[in-house]
């Protein structure tokens, strides 16, 4: 036990990311390993939030939107966000819902192959991302799922989209970014990736593997609060040829003309369509302010270490019980999170909720950990690892707390 | 001059909604006529948002979901707006954009009447409406615009939806929604109505009327902040058997289950889509606080006697001067505004808002001025009047600042 906590200080010690902690608000006896679902509050965020209110919104009233740069939010987001996935400026938009993002650019993407209305997309990816396939293609084409090891094989003539989530959301297991979209490619398939774990949690290089769209999240890894707005990317050279069906005044090329037709925008401001939820989005641009100085690779690293020790020592204090990593264990395929089958898991969920450590459930039976390498230390992973082990060791399931099951999000 | 004052005085006193101006912030020396684009901020809403974002996000973290109510905010909120037009609980969601709601009644509409895929709305409409339309219609079905006055007898054989805003965005005339929506009911023909200037500012009766669909805004006289999240309304009859094709988990049956198959929410949550933008909807749903103990029938009463008084002060302060009525002088036609015509109305309406005065401009000569009744007092309403006046006397058109022409909001 004391080699893993000397392991664990050590890389505390050595971490070049460590003062980075200071920079988020961190509750009190809290291991927060869910930072996947919710990213945590940065500590500056509050404030910034307050003054959109109370002088943005109550003094300037309506010359907020010129005079606080409400209307130019969403690109200004979007830029701010474009490194951080190897986008380039102007190519990254943040709008709207991810579910509704990824509607816009399927639509988009279904109009490029009109001969091939044919969705791959593997059964791993997140439902949402499902149904909204489900939803475009009704009555016009076919979503075919297939498990994410065969996705490459299944590339056959008439896909004419791929779409995928980098990161599986119960699993972790990472999808070979470049190598699958330079493949499809090849095939003349339009891409999309989802990249809602990954945003924030590793490199990521849209314009270097030639995505033709992507999607994510403003409120996992990038710690833009509850339902943050999402993103979109466009690959600058589709750009002036592409469009959804969600054509809205804020997508127009003179929203202010107020002109009868629609007219897109040049560019990526096309994909917007209403007015975007300004105290939303002034939290997430607040939170993209923790990335100053961050060096991706870096981040990296520490997640992929975060997590092999957090396996250690689930080894170490919970491996005579019955759990089965549901992670791959070479972190290099892993993105920033580890699973585990556990029966019972819902119950052990809230065991270790109730003890301070926080996690997901995900049905039917998988318990999962996300690592914020910018929040966490490798001390508190190992402590996490100790609580579950004392919960597996004492586990009296006929406890009736137990056997209610209510949402877990 | 002094018989208006007086009148503005003596309305004042007699007004039974005098006290709410306290409820909101109210920026000194500031003459707001502008509520109808976004409205003010209620005075408790920065404590609400500062308590979402510090112990919500920063100390539940992913527990808000539960344990502060997030998950069920878009139903909650739409319960609290449902009173406000004449909608029962369980009618009213609040989510996403109105533009994106739009979208999604439009599509729920059009599949209602599929041998009719012709959408009749008027010249008048907002035009993120009519972009909307013609997004969804693209290759596939007809909008047909006429003229405000004509859309009774425009009402052919081969309409199949009628889409109306209620209130003109420019000159706020205001539809008969009781007697288009019987008129259309007898000839099959589903309605939409977008009440983005109605909500909050004056009574309506979606369920009395037999609407079947409406969208509205959360940011003008509902209060709720820059770019609050919208509402749209389904028709209890109806929503079992309707659908949009923005299918996304929010709007599953079973969010949780992460089934890989989309089966719609009973009832209103199926028009849900992605994850709610929370901290913007906090700010609504405590700005919607400010409607207890509100009588809406007073709130239209002084709502159509603030417009009377402002064009008869506006006839007595700039009578003289080039301005011509673009709103019905009868209060019973109008909404909460009134515009006028005015030559070089950009420069008006910024020489207006130097001086304290903020109203809106609208291409290509509108002057427009929105009056939210619990804010507003008479005698503000007379001396904005006196302001315009003013202005309108000593105008200066060769000032270099009147030729730069910025955008506007």
């Amino acid at each position: 036990m004391d080699d893993l906590k000397q392991r664990a200080e050590a890389l505390d010690l050595a971490d070049p990311h460590r003062a980075w902690r200071d920079r988020f608000v961190i509750p009190d006896g809290l291991t927060y390993l869910d930072g996947n679902s919710l990213g945590m509050l940065p500590a500056h965020v509050p404030d910034r939030v307050a003054d959109a209110v109370t002088r943005g919104w109550g003094q300037q009233l309506i010359r907020g939107w010129n005079a606080e740069g409400w209307m130019d939010l969403p690109r200004r987001i979007g830029d701010r966000i474009a490194p951080l996935i190897g986008a380039a400026a102007g190519s990254v938009i943040c709008t709207d819902s991810t579910s509704i993002n990824l509607a816009k650019v399927l639509q988009a993407a279904l109009a490029m192959v009109p001969e091939r209305p044919v969705v791959l997309s593997d059964t791993g990816n997140f439902p949402t991302d499902l149904y909204v396939a489900q939803g475009q293609l009704r009555g016009s084409g076919t979503l075919r799922t297939v498990a994410p090891d065969d996705v490459a094989n299944a590339m056959t003539p008439d896909v004419g989209v791929l779409m995928l989530t980098q990161v599986d959301y119960r699993s972790g297991r990472l999808h070979d970014m470049a190598d699958l979209t330079a493949r499809a490619r090849a095939l003349g398939i339009v891409t999309i990736w989802d990249l809602a774990h990954s945003a924030g949690a590793m490199p990521v290089d849209l314009a270097g593997v030639g995505a033709d769209f992507a999607v994510g999240c403003g409120y996992k890894y990038l710690n833009g609060g509850p339902g943050a707005p999402a993103f979109l990317y466009v690959r600058p050279g589709i750009q002036h040829r592409v469009n959804s069906s969600l054509t809205g005044w804020m997508g127009h090329a003179a929203p202010f003309a107020f002109d009868p037709d629609y007219r897109p925008a040049d560019g990526i401001d096309r994909f917007r369509v209403g007015t975007p939820a300004i105290l939303s989005m002034v939290a997430l641009d607040a939170a993209l302010d923790v990335w100053d100085g961050v060096d991706m690779a870096v981040v990296r690293t520490k997640s992929r270490a975060l997590g092999d020790l957090f396996i250690d020592a689930v080894d170490r204090f919970a491996g005579q019980f019955e759990l089965h990593l549901a992670s791959p264990r070479e972190s290099h395929r892993r993105g920033s999170q580890v699973s585990w089958h556990c029966p019972d898991g819902y119950a052990v969920m809230q065991a270790l909720i109730d003890q301070g450590v926080i996690g997901d459930f995900r049905e039917p039976d998988v318990i999962r950990f996300g690592f914020t390498p910018l929040c966490l230390s490798y001390v508190e992973v190992v402590r996490a690892a100790e609580v579950l082990g004392n919960i597996l060791q004492h586990r009296t399931w006929d406890q009736p707390r137990f056997r209610t099951r209510s949402r877990v999000t």
